[in-house]
């Protein structure tokens, strides 16, 4: 199950200390420029380095394995990877008898009963985010001239996100934050309506990103306490804009042209230097742990351009499965 | 793309005002007891009747086409429908130039390239939920011991739901509000690591429900103000209890056996009995409109049920797909 | 599974001598005419009646429950569905224990852990194949300019196909046959290089046909006789026409433009009047059993309508999911 | 569309002269002992160099980028790639104007609209089965105790390949060959009884090698030819053992226990040393053309590893997403 998308399948492979990362897209249309430098922006963006995240150093250079040549796609499945490196696999020895709180340690053990590679939380890790990132630079090509930005709106509960990390950096703490995501000019007419909405599909793919717990669209959870009357965004001209945006650009699942937008909830990052109690499950004791090694105190500073990345795909494959106005097989 | 599932497919067919509707469930494992009256207490459950709910009486008996013989499940597909009737669809006719704000009249006349049956909403209508409630009661056998629980929380932005709707009433205006759905003694290690996660299925099916515009898992949107060495939430004892539940069961995706929660923001119905501006796209001037005909004022009221279903057939095909300590479930 | 399609998806349902028989088909473009008499031709095609062919007698009336409305697609999913009549049961009690050779009665006893539907041999009836050719002929629409046309060209081992039959109808025994299909005016560039080549869409959902064993494409089995220079099949003109068609149209796994050209070969039913050895496994025993009921004695006589249907869906499919010349998203 | 399977999903990446060709591996349940040597044998038997195989040395090293640890699947997706050399690109100059008969020279450069990467035949290589024997490698492992075994029973029409192979390359022309595989042992009740027969699944595959225009399950076309009272297999003994297995071990689409047989029907390689006759597409005038290069003489010899594992894939396929009596299968 691990691929998203029914006509634009992105696929994800590796472990966070296994040999390589990266990404097998299937589906993408062939003549598409992407050039190496390409990758790099995005890629940049999504890196560990500033205040608030993790100081393990990732090169990240993208190898193009399949799928690209002489500057563009072929048509044939594109293979993307990197090779992993700076990694500290001593770190997570103790993790498989004493599960940290909130973390992936405890399911991963029985779900793959004590098979699972859980060094740096193996195919649990965040990193696996890369080859998703990747994916999205070429999925932005496709779907223009829509365009998808998203930014951290608060942290730590506040607007003022300096603040905050340098609090939770103070305290040795973690911390959450929220994200806004904005797709601009979309196609109309995306989505289906039963079945793969345009929510189904961007709140699947999005969710599939470790530390993200909510979701909602236009208006979202504010809209349940709403009336009718005021959350009705009245149409205002023949272009089909709204004069409000309250249902973030999608009517019964489907895109009506105004911008796409959404917000989405990230978790503090569960490895907190702070001391927490936890079970001994090889000793069958309560006990207390305390997470060293290098982690992010803030990881939804670097979540923006993995949003976008999962926006993106999903507005590709919406498009590339669509029958109707966005289709050529409309008779 | 009208399906849910990789194991346990759900497809959903019909129109508001068409023939008939309904389900077919393929990938349901033979031998399940399912008897005729088994869907009565979930389909009373979704009608329409008390206050705050549309007039539209459907007798919504369930006709079993195909896939169930001497009251138990075959293997083979399962198709079950029920005949429309009460419809009035003059209701509906000026929808087309004139399409009603908020609803998605505007984008199935596009999409659809003016080919949709719009009469009573057709396909985008919340009657299609009809056949979701009847594989829900077929899923909530498959995923026995666990139990699925959804309740009406709060409406128009209080939990005093009973004043909310006579507000409305009198204002002859909608309402949304908040439903929280909890799954008992769910199985542990369902999900998938990276795509198709819990709340990836979860959200998927969710967000096809007509209205939804909002979930949150556990602690959800107060996750993104909480600190990590609060979020994270302790192992008390060898069964994998945890001491709090901000996770709402889930961890890096995947089930830990603690409750599943979460909750779903629905606005409010887009037929509001108020006068609302909208445009006249076939005369191309601004117009105003009032939606006559039998609407609900709180569409929130008859949800719940429809959420539980939606949350067992995701379970259901989680289950059912799992290759690990699951891999062995037979009825 | 029981699915066939990944844009353009059809999905069967029901049992012999159930309720109902039908078909949903999701995918389908919008905007396109379909009117209930343009059903009849190909069902009758299908129906029994002649020489060699069942006395079971099957109104097979269709009935639109979803999907068209005012003659025309909506876009949303079609269900097709038709009343199963003339049925009697009891030819069938006494297969459980004591299985037809050559029959489904053996597997579908053990599969289904004796839950399985066995009148008329349930979901394993070749009156499943009804839903099939309705959904044959809305794709048959959608693939125009293309047209596809079947016809039986041996039976017995013959191709002087009367007097086979009236053999076998004088020794009470039944006979096979080879199916040519041949699609004219076919688009170019359908089909994926590796998986979901165009051998690979048809013979997967050609196999889907009880009864049939085998298939080839062009030349088929003749061409492992030949040499590569006698094989090739020589470019003529700009068009891509080529001077011999041993490829059968199609080249590593993608039309070339040239017909497509395939044969499968029917083996006889099962359920012969002659007097056979089995076992009973009730009993523990070698028995015999002479198989009592209306069947056919040349099954294939019925076949070419239903393999017809069946490349007809292979082919919409491959045109809905074409990235390349056949969509609308190449850049 | 460049993947198979529904729970056990196989993806082929790369082209065969860019930089590297591999199988990513999902679904396959954790806990299975693969070993890197595990590859060699079959990869060895894929590989050229033994008279009337290609002269192109290939190291074909297997590298393991995830999904293995310590020894053992982990659960998450399985990658495996090796790098491609010993290509000389400068071959293949020509074929884009004019395209070789029999080739997908014409086809790729039509779909793909001139973005396929064409050096060495791309995507459409047979080198891309290097990642289904991989594949299959683990396939094979998962179903037992059931085995596979193919081998070539024919070459240039007959059964002495060893003069047929002598007689074409003395002509520098090329030949096809029939290959019989057989499953031993399998498991029963495997396969779907409409859509994902056992026939269904394995041809689906199996038409995705490259040069297979053919395929027949037990009897095959000779079935067509026989009477139901002599094709029909009688049950022996209480295991379902069959006194003959004219229907190659399936009944109904479903496995029966008996031996699955089947043979595929392999074409002549295009390029054979032959002078040919083309058409100049650049020029718009007929020409001819004699394939230079390296190239096997019957590709058929280093095939049946291949049909193999493509066996192997689709079994495990079908063994994974059985709902029935082999639902409980955990390594």
């Amino acid at each position: 199950m691990n691929s998203f998308g029914a006509v634009f399948k992105v696929s994800l492979f590796g472990e966070s200390h296994g040999s390589a990362i990266g990404v097998v897209i299937d589906g993408c249309p062939p003549g598409i420029s992407v050039r190496p430098d390409d990758f790099m922006g995005d890629l940049s963006r999504r890196r560990s380095g500033s205040k608030g995240t993790t100081s393990r150093h990732e090169a990240d250079v993208p190898e193009i394995l399949s799928g690209i040549y002489n500057g563009f796609t072929t048509g044939s499945p594109i293979t993307i990877m990197t090779r992993n490196s700076d990694k500290i696999s001593t770190d997570y020895d103790d993790f498989k008898s004493v599960p940290r709180p909130g973390h992936a340690d405890y399911v991963a053990g029985i779900k793959y009963s004590g098979f699972a590679d859980l060094r740096g939380s193996g195919h649990f890790s965040g990193r696996i985010t890369w080859g998703l990132v990747v994916a999205g630079v070429i999925a932005k090509l496709i779907i223009r001239p829509a365009g998808i930005s998203a930014r951290l709106i608060s942290a730590g509960g506040t607007d003022d996100i300096d603040l905050a990390l340098e609090k939770a950096l103070a305290e040795g703490d973690t911390i959450g934050g929220v994200i806004e995501c904005i797709v601009t000019n979309p196609q109309k007419a995306l989505g289906e309506p039963f079945f793969y909405s345009v929510e189904s599909a961007f709140s699947n793919i999005i969710f599939s990103i470790p530390a993200i717990k909510g979701i909602e669209f236009g208006s979202g959870f504010l809209a349940a306490s709403m009336k009718g009357s005021v959350h009705n965004d009245s149409f205002a001209d023949k272009t089909g804009r709204t004069l409000t945006n309250n249902a973030g650009g999608i009517n019964g699942g489907i895109t009506n042209g105004n911008e796409i937008v959404f917000r989405v909830a990230v978790k503090p990052t569960s490895s907190t230097g702070v001391q927490q109690k936890t079970f001994d499950f090889s000793k069958g004791d309560l006990t207390e742990l305390r997470v060293k090694g290098r982690h992010d105190t803030c990881i939804a500073l670097r979540m923006p351009v993995i949003v976008e990345a999962a926006a993106a795909v999903a507005m590709a494959d919406l498009l590339l499965i669509d029958r109707g106005i966005n289709g050529s097989r409309n008779p």
